[in-house]
């Protein structure tokens, strides 16, 4: 995260054969290496090495310098811990946000997701994890100190807590409505029920359990 | 594919910054360049972003470099046209191989197939493609030549064409046995049937009728 401590060097440097060895292992390394990645295994590894060896220099470049880029200029955002290109995350710098409500989240992938609904428009807090007593994550280990000290700087009227509808979710939230009610503050936490569109039959009992408890007037 | 003739430079370097365009655009830029590649939709590009985000530098770096050296360390065997990262493909230059025996594919990522079955120990030929007379591709535009050349060279008994089962696969294998066959060099096809595991009630009609038509005795 802090490579551009280092000297710059001229974007043409970036083609230039880079760890020299040529070992003839070049094509299992980049195998090796997709490989790793979330999702892909080793027949979509092999598809895109084809691709790449198939495509022009100048796409596998692009690549190959977006991945670096992302590592040296993406940052956490001082306000919210979501990512941030800039010195601030894109929703904390604009002000057409509304600034009375804050959205709780576990991970930075969560705010893309309520983003993408376009239902929300107030800001985000990102807690960096759940509590997990089994991982040793309690509060102190999220970014839950920070959020308390943007309820008493800022007019926050709600907050509403969309951690994850599964045990470590539901403890964090829980822990989260017991800290930040005493301060005067509306806490509120996603709905859980049936998917949309989904079906009565197939759904979970849990889920349809929780569905009939908060069932809601028409 | 030439970059090896530009300066080296050290293995440290490639982590620096390298467009330099800090515009706040790097994330956006890497959904991008990872949306351009195969099987990656939007939602496994961000997926995979978020997991180099959160992957320590080196491993967004080796990923990096392992996509430029491919580039920069593969080229076309000059025997039989498959990826090589010697001055030949591991195959040609793998004593061990049956020499009197070429398989005929299509395309590079053809010969990763059949090597993973082990059923095959001699060599290979990749066309680079396929006899399509709408694509404006004949014999001329592919590796046919080379293939003739070394039938004339090489002690060869048999070759095997293993060009994809459909309509432009079925024509260059007609093609090439025509070809082939006059130098006294027994041409094969891949066996046409049933997939293994299969089931008799969704095979294609054409598929089925072809398992029918090459019965074997028991």
């Amino acid at each position: 995260m802090d490579w551009n401590t280092q000297p710059a060097i001229s974007n043409d440097a970036i083609g230039s054969p880079s760890s020299g060895a040529a070992d003839g292992r070049a094509l299992q390394r980049l195998l090796d290496e997709l490989g790793r990645l979330p999702g892909i295994g080793p027949k979509s590894a092999q598809r895109i090495a084809y691709h790449l060896l198939n495509a022009d220099s100048d796409e596998a470049r692009r690549l190959a310098t977006a991945i670096l880029d992302v590592k040296s200029q993406v940052h956490f955002c001082p306000t919210c811990f979501n990512y941030a290109t800039r010195e601030r995350c894109d929703i904390c710098e604009d002000p057409s946000r509304d600034t009375t409500s804050i959205c709780v989240v576990s991970e930075p992938r969560d705010v893309s997701a309520i983003e993408r609904t376009g239902s929300y428009h107030g800001l985000y807090h990102v807690l960096g994890g759940v509590i997990s007593p089994m991982a040793k994550i309690g509060p102190d280990q999220l970014h839950v100190r920070e959020l308390l000290a943007r309820l008493a700087d800022e007019e926050v009227g709600e907050v509403i807590i969309a951690t994850n509808p599964d045990v470590e979710g539901e403890a964090t939230a829980t822990y989260l409505a017991r800290t930040i009610k005493p301060l005067g503050v509306n806490v509120t936490r996603l709905a859980s029920g049936l998917p949309v569109g989904g079906d009565l039959e197939y759904a979970d009992e849990v889920t349809l359990g929780r569905a009939i408890d908060d069932r809601r007037a028409m």
